[in-house]
């Protein structure tokens, strides 16, 4: 992705972002917003907020010069403008719905953008993502990152927590009609916890040291909704594997799922491994 | 407390509350606002924040024309003006301390008020309270209530949920350093899950639906942190006891602490006062 190109779409990116955070503003807090009206691509229960936000992503996208594969939450996976895709954009359209339409204030919107090399065989990975866009439209916190060059947190370079004391951090999780066994252990050895529901949020939290870390290990978190997220955290300088340590490289598409370990530093991200997989 | 005396306490409640937030906003997100400057009354370390916060609580009041009794985290217990002390405040000049230097949108500040009968015999309890007041600063939803006279949520009457479906809920809880014990069956019984950090607000978050139920069931919840957001909750129709599903009746001081079970209404709050009891 050469210079120009980067220019562009982050341009595109902003605008979307821009376009439908207005879009779904009148419906913070509303009981409009929260009805359910469909199944998304991925099975989960789609609110009318979500059909709005995605919707003007779409319609941004549909706006532009350049043809390119947009991977969103109910869409699922389609192609836009004319030609062979240039790029895939992997777009949570709503993180933390359930939080936007109680008004509680973590929610917002998740954008990665992988180049399509011309002669790519086979599916992208998380790990050819090479731009990401986390915005919380409750509090207009942005974080961006270009990968190779760096993180973004409101226009100043982050730098994750340099702690190293396990039962000093400050951990965040995400749960759902949670089973707390694997992760019991781990928040009786933390400091603190967090659980905002606004996983890309919450990633990006570790990136200035606003969380130290932040845990999912239901094996069921969308790569989707971590894909912009994670090359933040890891161009701020912290880590993000999956439960066992891995490496994340699943295929992007909005079937894949993943558990993830999102850390500040190795010494804290070790310790989490270890507690998280029972061998300590 | 006569009408004339109500509207001389709301404008003083909404002076300090006012007057504080501005004092604290340079250092939300600081490093400076989070320096460990000493022990509270209550045991717990103080921020710089905190005492930010607090000083300027105790300016404002010292600048009025009426002798009352303040309590509050840090400075404890201390009698303010000249003479017999109308009213006993009861104040926690920042709820989500931590929150509030990392920047993660959930603090403010919670303010309750007391009038003191001119034959009064023995310490007032958190059922004297007659007016409670919590504003979360990073949003500016104001909460606020009247004993008899119901609940305001940004100016509005809430209503709490009415949803029967355990399974169906939103949970709030508070938990530090935590023993989930007590907590895991609950929390595996209900829908979702947050926390939040910040005890005032949560529980004013069940006033209006944001959540149907919130816990702290640690016995070391502070009165001084509840006393305000409690009235909020029971003027707006919802309901507040102990983790035994008894009235809370605790006296107005610094140390003294209690469990807590704050929910929309009784089919709920039956439900988690079994369940935290074992009984179910």
């Amino acid at each position: 992705m050469d210079e120009k190109d980067r220019e562009f779409w982050t341009e595109t990116c902003q605008e979307l972002i821009k376009e439908s955070q207005n879009a779904i503003s009148p419906l913070i807090g509303s009981l409009e917003g929260s009805e359910i009206v469909k199944t998304g691509a991925d099975g989960t229960p789609t609110m009318y907020i979500d059909i709005v936000a995605e919707k003007k992503v779409i319609e941004v996208l549909e706006s532009i010069d350049k043809p390119l594969t947009l991977i969103s939450e109910e869409i699922g996976q389609v192609n836009l403008g004319k030609g062979q895709p240039e790029v895939v954009m992997v777009v949570d359209p709503l993180d933390g719905t359930s939080n936007a339409v109680k008004n509680i204030p973590a929610y917002g919107i998740s954008v990665a953008v992988a180049p399509i090399p011309t002669n790519q065989k086979g599916p992208l990975t998380v790990q050819d993502i090479q731009m990401g866009f986390v915005k919380n439209y409750a509090t207009d916190d942005f974080y961006a990152a270009f990968k190779g060059q760096g993180a973004l947190v409101n226009g100043k370079n982050p730098t994750p927590s340099s702690k190293q004391d396990l039962s000093q951090i400050s951990l965040g999780a995400y749960v759902y009609r949670m089973n707390m066994g694997k992760v019991e252990k781990l928040c009786k050895s933390v400091r603190r916890m967090r659980i905002l529901g606004a996983v890309a949020i919450e990633i990006s939290y570790v990136a200035d040291g606003t969380y130290d870390a932040f845990v999912d290990v239901r094996d069921n978190l969308r790569l989707v909704d971590l894909a912009a997220a994670k090359l933040i955290l890891e161009e701020s300088g912290g880590i993000v594997t999956d439960r066992y340590g891995k490496a994340l490289n699943g295929k992007l598409n909005v079937m894949e799922k993943t558990s993830m370990i999102a850390t500040c530093n190795s010494v804290i991200h070790q310790e989490i491994v270890r507690i998280v997989e029972g061998i300590k």
